[in-house]
């Protein structure tokens, strides 16, 4: 058998996100197929995350397993003329047998993109977080920074979520202003729980607005109503994934 | 009777361009019929400048008359509720009965977007030409040179125009990398002819692909026979208009 690594870049508007789901296309779908057909089967197909409908990457990763040996441009060139305009593959790249897009993941990145002028964008539009005002970045980065570290993320995790286990391990989390109508929320860590970004961004925009006091004592409560709202997935992507 | 400019931003994708056309939408038909409703009847509604199917606009101008007087926030509030999500209007400004947002026009410009990355890319998708080679901008710009300055623009208007007049005086025109994955094309004249700009960027994408060997030829030739290619609409973008 072969093993690869696909890297994918997608847009994630018309799906229901990456994982399979009765009555709704996924991009895992969509993917799978095109792989199963260039290979004439594949075993192991795995991506590195499920990721919400709407949600987007600019860099995802797939592991699967093959009888055929293919070589990497061969792959890239096939399965983008197979796939939809909005799904790319990056690259491929071989990969040992014991190699698993989601357990082997040692680092993940996202983005979460917000449009902050009055008026909205019509190019950002999907795309990004229709915000309206401009954020002061000093002050959240302020914010941002009791986030990283190893914690209990229980109060950004969606609830109802059967992880039991909620230390992460966060290692960046900054806002940055790109383009002078943007600013753009980056946050790297081990793992990552369910709608964990989101809730993070949506709980900073309430402290943004002076609607709570802090972030340390919404991550202390280790609760989710001490968390605030969660922000809409459009604005994230997916960016880095290190193994 | 008050006079104003609009100052619009639109995603091309879904239209047939600005001007008005029978069974397909413009996005003149779809922010007059707008304008009209807010202001109960405008005159004199006009646009800055046809633009091609798919064509998109970071600024484009539109001049009218109306009997109601609004100030500039209201007119942006509503017409911002009232157009779809791939129209905007950035702001609105009281101008004297004079003004015509076409025939008053200083100087316009435009911009191409070139994706150079070897993969198509998803979010640029139908938004840059995609071009899967890397471009020397330095080349690209010694040739660029010659379309600076006044000359017969008649190489590069589309065939059967019935322009007379070809003579346009181009004040700025060069290429600059965006980003490691983009190049983008900037032309500023005091106006355009019909296909004008995408027919240099296809004329100046032959001379990167070696298969002719300068513009300067091409320009003195004043016929369409002696240029390029028609680049796509879809990287063209009505960057900025100067009154």
């Amino acid at each position: 058998m072969n093993s690869y690594l696909l890297r994918l870049e997608f847009d994630g508007t018309n799906y229901c996100g990456w994982q399979r789901q009765k009555n709704a296309l996924s991009v895992g779908d969509v993917v799978f197929r095109a792989t199963e057909t260039l290979f004439g089967g594949v075993t192991g197909f795995s991506g590195c995350s499920r990721t919400d409908a709407g949600v987007h990457a600019k860099d995802f990763c797939v592991s699967f397993s093959a009888q055929k040996q293919k070589d990497s441009a061969t792959v890239v060139r096939a399965l983008n003329a197979a796939l939809p305009r909005d799904i790319a593959v990056l690259s491929c790249q071989p990969v040992s047998s014991d190699f698993h897009a989601r357990y082997s993941v040692r680092e993940k990145e996202y983005e979460y993109r917000i449009c902050t002028r009055p008026v909205r964008s019509v190019f950002a539009e999907g795309h990004a977080l229709m915000y309206g005002r401009t954020l002061d970045c000093e002050q959240l980065n302020r914010e941002a920074e009791a986030l990283v570290g190893t914690h209990d993320f229980s109060s950004f995790m969606a609830a109802g979520s059967r992880i039991t286990d909620a230390v992460r391990t966060v290692t960046r989390a900054y806002f940055e202003h790109v383009n002078g109508d943007e600013t753009v929320f980056h946050i790297a860590a081990d793992g990552f729980l369910y709608h964990m970004v989101r809730i993070v961004v949506g709980t900073l925009l309430e402290i943004s607005e002076e609607k709570r006091p802090d972030l340390l004592s919404a991550l202390r409560a280790c609760d989710r109503s001490a968390a605030g709202r969660t922000a809409p997935a459009q604005g994230l992507y997916l960016a880095r994934v290190t193994y």
